[in-house]
């Protein structure tokens, strides 16, 4: 059986990633293609109890370093329990936010360095790649300001200054620049029906599948 | 001011070492040391946050490398918000279970390489490294039984099979053989109070302070 192809999307607070990661779910979903929609932190039972330490209390509460730790700890926890079963089964996983948020925000956002990140990543993650990671990209304060109104107390990330948010959004610009193989920036700043129909073509252009 | 000194206490399941712990921060204490008596997975609030997910629940709860990331995330957590504060205040701290107990139950016990602990090590602990490890040593069977009868829930570990606690027995006194400056093995088969004397008399000659 073929092994079923990896999708990502990342972007800063607010970028619309959770919607489209549905949608395009959706659409891979009336193609024909089984489909593993899913999201970090999360995805797996015990990534879920880690969750919950990381996205809720105080700005402060962490070390970032920790909190890289505890992501990639969740991260252990999907792959294994959900995204790398679903792929070798053969089915299409679409994931909301996987280890480039970790470089984003624990490296780029707090200053991690990033060769203990990539030394975590090939611990943990081993050799399960997204496909094609879509970054999402808007300007922080739109983004902020989207967040901010949906609300669900899951905000802690959100409540961080922005500069942290900025430096955030440009550490996914560069990782971009750096796989341009494997990542696509789309202008989040468009309408959801808008980015959707530019998701389909670069999931159809990227991956070779006919979405409509 | 000078540094305080760094003493773990270290071994398996029912040895001993949180009676043993408490006893010599108490003898520290008549002797006129400050002193700050901790524990691991713990010690601090996000560190007991964490400490939740690791000794309650079923023993399959966690892959090996997913524990390894929790109890480094937490050492984390307890090194800067208590135990490096204390030492550069001159304290002493005491602390019941350290980073061998991570070499020893997720490395020798449930198969981490070995490197990839000393990566995490390296990246989260640094060199805040203890003065002196005693590593509180018995037969698995016995340590079990009394592990048994104290109680608590917090009883996942204790809940891993025999082999499992040999494996880590046998960890254990393979670190105190390549660290002997370090570590010293302590005969818990004694009583109480027989251990208490020879805790004494290893601190005493190990650090060179007058225990009584």
């Amino acid at each position: 059986m073929r092994r079923g192809r990896f999708i990502t999307l990342e972007g800063g607070e607010g970028s619309g990633k959770s919607t489209q990661a549905a949608l395009l779910a959706e659409d891979l979903g009336a193609a024909g293609h089984d489909v593993l929609l899913t999201r970090e932190p999360g995805g797996a039972p015990g990534a879920e109890d880690i969750r919950g330490l990381l996205v809720t209390g105080s700005v402060g509460r962490w070390d970032p370093l920790t909190e890289a730790l505890l992501h990639y700890a969740a991260r252990r926890e999907h792959v294994l329990g959900a995204i790398a079963p679903a792929l070798d089964a053969g089915r299409w996983v679409v994931c909301d936010r996987f280890a480039d948020s970790t470089l984003a925000y624990q490296g780029w956002g707090h200053g991690v360095p990033r060769e203990i990140i990539a030394a975590l990543h090939e611990a943990v993650v081993g050799d399960v790649c997204p496909d094609l990671t879509l970054i999402l990209d808007l300007p922080v304060d739109a983004g902020l300001e989207r967040a901010a109104a949906r609300n669900g107390g899951e905000d802690r990330y959100e409540r961080m200054d922005s500069a942290f948010h900025e430096r955030l959004r440009k550490g996914f610009l560069k990782i971009a620049r750096e796989e341009p193989g494997r990542c696509a920036v789309i202008d989040a700043t468009a309408s959801v029906e808008a980015i959707r129909m530019e998701i389909r073509k670069t999931v159809g252009q990227r991956l070779g599948v006919q979405l409509s």
